[in-house]
């Protein structure tokens, strides 16, 4: 789970995400959520924050207001793993 | 408490706080937080999620595991104004 993907694996992975794409200049996926308002914002912040934890693979997330902007990738491996993907689906996955 | 502060009110609302700054090139302020891990991180992102959506004024935070960057201004007014001021204090008295 914490090895570094290959450039193929990368985007068939990329592939199975709505909306995910890779940063420019760095080995990494974004996504911008956005809410109807604070309180479903944050209560879906706090779920993911505990999926991650639970996980140990954690988030660099900008929150403004209603927004998140999401940036995924593992530090050990210096790009992106498997783990990064995991995390991505179960993002989507506690959507309401 | 969303009227737009004067310079002078700044500084001083500034004085009263520790490790707070202004940021360059707008009207707002900033301060990193560091935590010691990512337990007591988003703990404290979540009692400070309480008091934001109680006082219906909220942060922009980014949260890399243990280290969040909060930048604070109200977007009402265009600056700064007693709302962030307010709502730095609250941030520090949640630092357990």
């Amino acid at each position: 789970m914490r090895d570094k993907l290959s450039q193929e694996d990368i985007e068939k992975s990329l592939n199975d995400l709505q909306g995910w794409e890779l940063v420019e200049g760095r080995s990494a996926i974004t996504k911008t959520f956005e809410f109807k308002n604070f309180i479903e914002c944050f209560g879906w912040m706090s779920r993911v924050a505990l999926i991650s934890e639970k996980m140990d693979h954690h988030p660099e997330w900008l929150n403004i207001y209603k927004t998140v902007d999401v940036t995924l990738s593992t530090h050990s491996a210096d790009g992106l793993t498997a783990l990064d993907f995991k995390l991505a689906q179960k993002m989507e996955q506690q959507l309401l």
